[in-house]
């Protein structure tokens, strides 16, 4: 298995452009003014791979924002740092990889305090504004000595530059890197910074799905405008994507602002529209690197719903993102829009019949809930590329959604049932 | 691929025995009396396998009962059959594999009335105690022509002894029939007949899903009785098993009652409840058939889940049943139980800290959410045979719910994926 250094792929013009006033950083190794971070191997990971990974804003006035997984069965660092931790003012985050610290009950949780309390006193910050994240395998104690060494070791190593050693430390899976550094020009003049740093491949072999992302600014955000554009940005993102359907015990995303590039966005300025933008493109890029690195991920599509029932038209998005039959034609290169019909007429019980309309990359194969003839070679070529797009009508318009999916097939068996613990 | 002949497993002592007085009928390809089959080749499979079947009940004071799938999008023969056929007193059934005739509008819904009309001439029953039933192929109009042909064709061939036309006449994807025949003895003491015909694999290729199942008795019920134990037996069977969590636009289910063995069957009495159970074994049986010949399956699970929410303890029964990880697990033989408590908690957002339990095999992995020492070995051996049982508790009690299904294997993939239109 491949612990990254694969290259990810650069934007996609097609479904996340860059704004306007928005370019790649010349250094994207590089964390915007005020961070530093670093990563360690620890012994966590089978393999032998970086799985400490520490980010530290040098700013004692830093703003941040936090989500997490609604599982049920939230991983011990999730509860940990959702009770323990001032989420408006992260000063540093302490991440492993190779043991996800779920289903560890009470153990678990003094392990995760342990990673919080070392870590603040690593790099001198309180407590309460140590945030701490873990992925891997479910239900196996983690050993926090490990942890705690490690993070003795990653001290020294901490650098502005650290970006790519922490990129190692929380990936499993990944095939490849999912980071990116942006430099945004602001309508008032100045520019500012924004870097983010993801991982997730839909499993983590033996176990499974977990995301997390970390995203620096060095700009200076209210605690309260910080919280908005997170928000709203993960909706659009992390939130709109689907490998298999799984919600994983650990997801977390941070944002941290630094303030030390001296610019302030304001709220509801220009500047702040501007900024929102940059870390909109910023997430729904990582998130896009997820759902193509999906396990056995051959090509990636975009389902498009709109009608006039706002719960339906979700509900119909994600029945189709989600349904294996779905999956294995786009997998296979089959427009076979049929398991579209069948998929929507699930996710919608008891509406029967519902008229509904399907087009696959701009072809349009049933009206009305009622076949009608196209050119089948032509649909068949388009649906053979890197990503297809499926558009769905319902019936009355006013909503509209879309989901992220990754196809699924054999390589996805492979992982899952051939690699037994 | 074969359309079917292939041998069924028998009744599974574990999960489905035979009740008390209940036996296999010795002469299975027998209809009960008051009953006649058939099935011929008209066309409508590429293959030039049966694909046109017939079944009439010769009593014109029969009783029946069905029920259909929920889609939104349902097919035209399940919408003809819901408004234009007295549901409790169906004399014939008139089905087609091949082409579900689903999205295909009211060119399609022409056509099911054109099937309905047909088959109540070629038996001489009243159209409106005609059930249409059609599976295969969504999104491809239905050639009413060629069924039109095939009842022609079929009606010299009628007889008691055509079970097995029948149930070629409705396979698709099946690995191997899915029927039996029962001989029920009475606590009163007369023999009453029960037998069925099912069909489904997960998958029909090239499109997906369907589930029919007919059911016979030369016993006498009364409406009431029939959509009473009809209702009740499908809950537990084929509403409680999960192939790929893909809900059909054709799942039809159709009890039939002839009366010709001059027993009735009283409300309330003990002999209803024997043939109750009888009903129920069967049904059972033939959903667990389809589960086992679920495509690429290698073994079947049933999650059992108990708790003091009923809502939440059938969503986390359902989670789990249609989890890809526990899926792939399952085929792969792996004790990975952290993937059911992710399912577990995907299930029931917003609860965390769940206090979780977990066995596999009667081996206990998991209390109150935290792992608990086990031996491995012994574990990995138990899961290892045809099925595994996986028990899940949630805090409370008073709700229990059970979910049979298939495994994801890499036959899924091939028969989805690479077996493009």
């Amino acid at each position: 298995m491949s612990f990254g250094g694969g290259k990810a792929p650069g934007f996609s013009a097609r479904w996340v452009p860059l704004p306007e006033g928005v370019v790649l950083a010349p250094d994207p190794d590089v964390l915007p003014a005020g961070f530093r971070a670093g990563g360690v191997a620890a012994g966590i990971k089978p393999s032998g791979g970086t799985d400490v990974g520490l980010i530290v804003c040098d700013a004692p006035d830093v703003t941040s924002a936090a989500r997490f997984t609604r599982s049920g069965t939230q991983a011990a660092p999730v509860l940990i740092t959702r009770e323990r931790c001032k989420l408006d003012a992260i000063r540093a985050i302490v991440v492993n990889s190779g043991n996800a610290n779920a289903a560890t009950g009470s153990q678990g949780y003094q392990e995760a305090a342990r990673m919080q309390g070392a870590a603040a006193m690593t790099v001198g910050v309180p407590e309460d504004q140590v945030a701490v994240c873990s992925t891997g395998v479910i239900g196996v104690q983690l050993d926090g000595t490990k942890v705690v060494s490690g993070l003795t070791a990653v001290r020294p190593q901490l650098r502005a530059d650290g970006i790519a050693d922490l990129q190692r430390a929380i990936m499993t899976t990944d095939l490849f890197e999912k980071r990116a550094s942006l430099e945004v020009t602001l309508p008032s003049g100045p520019v500012v910074r924004l870097a983010a740093q993801a991982k997730g491949a839909g499993m983590i072999q033996p176990s499974f799905a977990t995301m997390l992302c970390f995203v620096q600014t060095d700009a200076a955000l209210s605690a309260q405008t910080a919280d908005l554009l997170l928000g709203v940005c993960v909706q659009r993102s992390f939130d709109r994507i689907s490998v298999d359907g799984q919600l994983s015990t650990n997801d977390t995303a941070i944002l941290q602002a630094s303030g030390a590039s001296g610019v302030t966005i304001e709220p509801e300025s220009a500047d702040e529209l501007r900024f929102g933008e940059a870390l909109d493109a910023l997430l729904r890029h990582l998130a896009l690197l997820i759902v193509r690195d999906g396990e056995g991920s051959r090509r990636i599509g975009r389902v498009t719903v709109r009608g006039g029932h706002g719960p339906n038209v979700e509900r119909a998005a994600r029945a189709v993102a989600n349904s294996p039959l779905v999956k294995t034609a786009l997998h296979g290169g089959d427009p076979n829009w049929g398991r579209i019909v069948q998929a929507v007429g699930m996710a919608l019980v008891d509406t029967a019949p519902l008229p509904v309309d399907v087009s696959i990359e701009g072809v349009q194969v049933c009206v009305a809930g009622e076949a009608i003839p196209f050119d089948e070679g032509d649909l068949a070529a388009r649906v053979e590329g890197d990503d297809v797009e499926y558009t769905i009508g319902l019936p009355g318009d006013g909503f509209e959604t879309e989901v992220f999916f990754s196809d699924l097939g054999h390589e996805y068996i492979r992982i899952n049932a051939e690699y037994t613990t």
